[in-house]
């Protein structure tokens, strides 16, 4: 039910995309899940979490152990081709943020 | 059409906050309503990006000058009854995580 990402305690880095999507799929949707599987071999990625509602407008927060991970994400390959992508045809807007976590906590309900 | 929020340039800091709905309203949107309005109103707040699919799951991402605003947000008296009435009725689970942004870039499409 939940897609909550499971993450060790902080210090840890978070990567915050969000965007705001043309129009129509354009091939989007399996690229995203495509992204998503190929982040999840990268070494230093800790998790994920996504959100994107009927307006278009999503967030997706990436976790990483470091900068150095996040870095080396972005100069991937596959990545670059997705990143070119976006640009092209699936984002009218985005905006990028790393920054670094120094704490967390959470609720889960009991009852 | 973009609800991408208009920041300063880093450091600032991020309240990443994920979570999974419980089934109905339970009164959660006006209150959620209310409760960015009031956040917008603190000192040291810059601006808030959020998301939620039709899952439930949904990210809302607030962003704030340092992290004395942060706490002094948390310890708002009429946040603290939003907090309380989130943990009883609206959410099933929730994660918090406070991050330093040290770096930001966006796009904007020009076509």
């Amino acid at each position: 039910m939940s897609d909550q990402a499971k993450l060790p305690k902080p210090p840890y880095y978070v990567v915050c995309f969000s965007s705001q999507r043309t129009e129509g799929d354009h091939g989007y949707g399996d690229m995203a899940d495509a992204m998503e599987q190929l982040a999840r071999q990268q070494p230093g990625f800790l998790g994920v979490e996504s959100a994107r509602g009927s307006d278009g407008f999503g967030i997706t927060n990436s976790f990483w152990q470091d900068e150095e991970s996040i870095r080396a994400w972005k100069r991937n390959v596959d990545h670059l081709v997705a990143q070119r992508l976006g640009r092209q045809d699936w984002y009218e807007t985005y905006e990028l943020r790393v920054a670094r976590v120094e704490r967390a906590y959470g609720f889960r309900r009991t009852t």
